[in-house]
């Protein structure tokens, strides 16, 4: 039986198939995940702790996800025993929906994190130092998603960037907020709290960077993780 | 050739060994990531900035093994195309060495931490607080990577266990600190650095106890995780 027998044709395309579908379990799962991050960002600035519950609760929600993508995963490599390309999509996967599932528990903590601000009485001003790096962290975590819907290893390179600006950004913000609890030591339980929710959105950054960097290890097949930024566009010849 | 061949047996014995190669480099990993965590509490607890910035310096190691075992577990999976048993090792350890690699994060935190806390003066009675914590995490990193070394099911249950204990006494500690500050705003400052070094040892524990559901998840072939402990004691028929 010759490569193109339709026997191989149909196997090989089963098996495309199966590839895709497993990528597009992994956008939905992303998908899930945006807006269980988005979610828990509106309840935070809009005191909305109904909202805030449902984030809490929904977090199984991923778990179940992150299970059941990683177990067909392990079924491709078995039944498939993928080489190259394929090989290496799968090793991504496997580690992409590991980030996610991190990234959910932190949006899990904002949801919780806003019901005790609710229950404390802390005014929503508190909250609103957190609205811009919410924004900054929510659209990294999108364009990371999309360069790997994409396989767009330009756009994970920029991706990554955005980082640096997510890092400088959440310090600022601790520097303020321990300011703030030193001119008014009252304050410093509710301070503490929005303190953690800056560290879950700089966390969750941090987790979009990985999966920008998965995006550039399946491209051009080479760990890229722990090297600096400008060896980076150096190892990949790219002057964007 | 049938499969009691001399060259099958050399190659199932080659595979044999390549497999115990990786296995050998995994838990040297875990040794160095130890010594980091276990240098990075020695540094705090005696205020020494000499090995607080020595840790710092040597997290590079710990990252460098992380990617030469990735695509070492990456090329046996395109040249042995393991299934099995030996398929769940490999995806085991891509996963165990993330985790491994997250701890050497936590201890590089501790360093530079503990060098920020000298540099400002702190008294080292914040730091004697960490001493119980940093003992439990410790032992419980050691018994995971133990678990480990030996697919030692009923010990990786056990080790879970603990972090409910490393939780909770991460809880207290903190409510402690924010007295403390409450107490005295001037010590603010310090008193987060020392409430950092205190998440960072309790997200080694988290890394610890995803190593023991690994273990579980080679020995048994079921992914345990986001499964309540009790729940997990029923799905492998253990009463210990």
């Amino acid at each position: 039986m010759n490569s193109e027998s339709p026997l191989s044709g149909h196997i090989s395309k089963r098996f495309d198939s199966e590839l895709e579908d497993i990528r597009n379990r992994v956008l939905e799962m992303g998908g899930l995940v945006e807006t269980q991050v988005n979610s828990g960002l509106q309840a935070l600035l809009h005191s909305d702790s109904k909202l805030a519950q449902q984030v809490a609760d929904g977090d199984y929600k991923v778990n179940a996800m992150e299970v059941e993508i990683d177990e067909h995963c392990v079924q491709i490599l078995a039944r498939r025993q993928p080489t190259a390309g394929d090989l290496r999509l799968i090793v991504a996967i496997l580690k992409t929906i590991t980030d996610l599932e991190r990234i959910g528990d932190q949006a899990e903590k904002l949801g919780r994190l806003e019901i005790e601000l609710t229950e404390e009485g802390a005014s929503t001003s508190s909250f609103v130092k957190l609205e811009h790096l919410g924004e900054r962290v929510a659209k990294m975590l999108h364009r990371s998603l999309d360069a790997f819907a994409r396989m767009d290893d330009k756009a994970a390179l920029k991706t990554i960037k955005k980082d640096f600006k997510i890092n400088e950004e959440y310090d600022d913000l601790s520097r303020q907020l321990i300011t703030f609890m030193m001119e008014d030591p009252r304050t410093i339980k509710n301070a503490l709290r929005v303190t953690w929710c800056a560290r879950a959105l700089e966390r969750i950054g941090d987790h979009a960077r990985n999966i920008c960097e998965y995006v550039l290890y399946m491209v051009h097949g080479k760990d890229i993780r722990h090297i600096d930024y400008d060896d980076l566009k150096d190892q990949i010849n790219w002057d964007g």
